[in-house]
């Protein structure tokens, strides 16, 4: 008979981590984060249920805030764009902003802890730890007018998705998000366009040129509902919160709840937040489903630490 | 002479906090604050900073998320506008979706670690520690779609400023947040319209009852911006972050920067997130102004806790 | 019959917040966060239960850690000990070291993104956005010296406790929380003495004047688990975390746990530490009983933020 | 001549995060994350100065909280001192009580929201994700009492680093913390050696067997500081915050600085606690010098996602 408190009672795995004896590649080193518990362990599960989402080939969607296309891992997204992991992103404007400026000119790597005086003089903008010199802008008003002007010349009311896949076609660098989503038939939400540099850049267009354009986001709603009803399976890759992240599961609902979810956050349970939310609570509103077999899983974690390893252990 | 770390160096206050000898009113004990350090000073500051607003007249912006309106802070920003303390509002559709549903059913107390298999059979949605049950979106169906009639009638596509001030028009609730901005004149920008089951019911309508509606959110964000050029002096309330918060410093961008802000806010800096940012960020971009007396500030908080205190502090 | 998610399933309070209508006291401001969702909700749970630990004449524990005394919130903590609210308290070193020190001299305000360079130039150290100059170790140190004198005559190796009793029996200042303990006889544990200032003159005095002294933890250790055996009911109040929270829970195991548990605390479940770990944790351990009715709760703040609106609820 | 904000004014590199064209290895791929930006900048800023910290020989510290020996991360603290990379451990008493006994019994994976009555009545312990189940406890029991009678034969009074050394000598556990210390002569400094089951058990014993014991600390501060003061250069390593990090530091105070340093941590700055404080605030009290080239560092991670990078990248 088991002695209350012995490990007869537990058929789950001995904690163990990495033990650095013999050489490890990547994959190896993220097997044994599944066994060394917090974190490491929701890591390993993410990148598990990312592999379900391709065996069962789930309709994938992938979420994920600006800043993402901030950073590095534009190229990361762009990847998984490129080789046909993902089929459905959701974000928001900055993102389309600083897509369309990274084919041209570059961001560059800076200080959090920068004189803010010193760099409004320089004409930099400061992003965390990055920085946007301010002719990114100039560069980016011109472009944007040209491809206003054929944009809004077959008709005066436009929507998010068809922004991002015609400013797509016309880009030339193979690490744009736009580009990839563009050329692979993936398409981009973006509910909230205005939010950005490409607002204000509609703004001026409007005031300037043609007081008529509009952006209408009711038919890209009915769009992506009709995504989610038309799969099969679908999955979650959310990477961040806010509004992308919440459209996501919202949509998902309509098809009675995403099938795998993964998320990526740094949000706070605590706050009640919808950015907070670990995927448990989507559950009881039907926007995930509740299986037996773990089917959603959270990392709390800043993204640029963790988004490539996922993607090193699960698409590459 | 002065001895090199002697306090003669420093002209600042002592650090002394509240030793609860007396009896203390809200506003003296907010008032120890000021010198208690941390989190505390910050809140000192923002009443502070509030109470400038107010001195000079400035056109208030305030920004909150939708759990903001889920939590009992809804009635906190009611009052607000109740008491022609703001001027301009910003938030998501989640926030538009859940004061329409209040003004006819509560929420409900709940818990964060409920059993969501037994919530689910129950009918009860969980948004961190509160209750919604489903009935509530039943009410809610019914309520819009008349709306809807009215609202699609006149024109075919609408704003969401206009939607949210023809709705608030019909609410009978003192304490609605859109039915005092509807009764005060306050505008409610919302461009994400779709992200809560206002869309939901919109994708709904739209399918069964009229397909050429829209959303047009260009118009509204012509009028942000005009707010802002229009206004003398500008202050920045943001209760977290995401597009509200952003939408109010982008816009400020256009007049050379909000003359006041404060953010109360959970995020995380490192994250490099828009929602983490602190204020001195915005100041590189020029979306706030920088002044030699403090100007702006952020209460790292939640703001259930805090939220209150600045309204108890600064507007009551 | 009741419809499924309909209210009448539930019999929790409706979630409603301050409306600021009238004038409000700080209790009655504190009541209406009972029902505004979040952690206000926590932080009205923390004064009720705070509240039953009186009514049942609990043995008060209160744990800090050091940078609560170097902020205000030292006359908060004095003030609970000298009206005789809390009767054991386990801190760690830069408590008594600070505690120590402002009995002669303040600490300043400060900045947190001061410059760095500049201010070891001019002597300053800097705690957050709180300075303190240097010459407020040279003093400590002279202070410390005539001390120690004293304290190790009658005997060579000591304990924590009796240091803080020793010194807090000389000092002259009502503000300081080493002399209301001392004079209202509230043990004061600190088992990691050396880590802080206090540990760095022990050293320099054994090397310059008495290499035979000694600080020994086990007798204390003693005293705190006996202190929990005895008493009749225990109650915890954990501001932050570290060595003085497990301190306190872990000797309540050896009385089958404390009946009382009311954390406030910035830490983060997901990492797996103890600062982060919330009450529910301590339950399967046996340090924190399981009750029927709510006996624990924990506040997700920054403490100067939310511990003076605790004792203002619960102590004034 | 340069135009103010084009980036002719910067000479930083180009954020470009990784493309996952071709394979990559474990190095290549955290070379990618020095140009991401946000946190992985950081990581890589990180197996740089640990590089540095090598190549100059310097005395390595490695400080860690108990719930890293909870986790997988014990076999990689072991694994650092086996290859001899690091010279100091500074830790809590939890981690030499988990190491020993993870030398007889191994702890078990599990769930952050398991019921905790249930695992009461099982008599299993909860640690986060991690179960321990009781008869650990038991196993301990007898094992340390055996130990104690050897311990304290030949003197009353001992050390915490005499106890880490001793008990490390008799373990048979090649993954084991305190074995490899013992073997490779690497003390193990843990002040507060009573929080914790080990503490528990000197309890139980100086009741029951030997009222004379005890543990004097000052002894070992002494050490600590000589290690310091002895060594050409110093490192810091600190997974965690708490007393262990802030050891470190203050005892490098001594002799003028760490020449290196890199913190692990999901502190919060805005707190003022000692675990949330970034390196530049070490800076300020001399804890940490302050160099032309970077030579500190923070990661804001939890530390099983990031630690193994870190030791993948800069020790294997
Ligand atoms: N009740 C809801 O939260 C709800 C309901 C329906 C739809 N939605 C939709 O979800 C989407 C995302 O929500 P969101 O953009 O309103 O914000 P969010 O909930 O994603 O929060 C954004 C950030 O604000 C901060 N924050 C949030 N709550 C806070 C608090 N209590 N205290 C301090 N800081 C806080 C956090 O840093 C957070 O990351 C929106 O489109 C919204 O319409 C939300
Ligand atoms: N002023 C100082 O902080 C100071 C000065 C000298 C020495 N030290 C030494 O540093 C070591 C580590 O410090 P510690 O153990 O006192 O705690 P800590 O500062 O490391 O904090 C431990 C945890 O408590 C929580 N916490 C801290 N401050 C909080 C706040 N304001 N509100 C809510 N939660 C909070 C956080 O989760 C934090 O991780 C100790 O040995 C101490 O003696 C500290």
């Amino acid at each position: 008979n088991v002695v209350p408190g012995s490990e007869e009672a537990l058929s789950t795995p001995d904690v163990r981590g990495p033990d650095f004896r013999g050489d490890l590649d990547i994959g190896e080193l993220l097997e044994t984060y599944a066994t060394t518990g917090f974190q490491a362990t929701h890591l390993a599960e993410a990148i598990d249920i990312a592999e379900r989402m391709q065996a069962e080939d789930a309709t994938v969607y992938l979420t994920f805030t600006s800043n993402i296309v901030s950073s590095g891992l534009r190229e990361t997204v762009a990847s998984l764009v490129r080789e046909g992991y993902v089929d459905v992103l959701i974000t928001t404007s900055g993102s389309l902003t600083e897509d369309i400026i990274k084919t041209a000119k570059p961001f560059k790597m800076g200080e959090w802890d920068a004189d803010e005086a010193e760099l409004r003089e320089k004409g930099i903008n400061r992003l965390g730890n990055i920085y946007v010199p301010s002719d990114r802008y100039v560069w980016l008003e011109e472009f944007l007018y040209d491809f206003f002007d054929d944009f809004f010349a077959e008709k005066k009311v436009r929507t998010p998705t068809a922004f991002a896949r015609e400013v797509g076609e016309t880009l030339d660098d193979e690490d744009s998000v736009l580009k990839q989503a563009a050329d692979n038939d993936v398409p981009v939400y973006c509910p909230a366009l205005t939010d950005a540099e490409v607002g204000n850049f509609l703004y001026y267009y409007r005031q300037g040129y043609d007081s008529e354009i509009g952006i209408e986001i009711l038919d890209d709603y009915d769009s992506l509902i009709e995504d989610g009803l038309l799969a099969g399976k679908t999955g979650l890759i959310a990477v961040g919160g806010g509004v992308p992240k919440h459209h996501a599961i919202m949509t998902n609902l309509f098809r009675g709840g995403a099938d795998y979810a993964i998320y990526i956050s740094t949000g706070m349970e605590g706050d009640g937040s919808l950015s907070g939310a670990p995927p448990n609570e989507a559950v009881s509103w039907g926007k995930i489903k509740d299986e037996t077999e773990t089917n959603y899983t959270q990392v709390e974690a800043e993204a640029t630490l963790v988004f490539p390893l996922l993607v090193a252990g699960a698409f590459a």
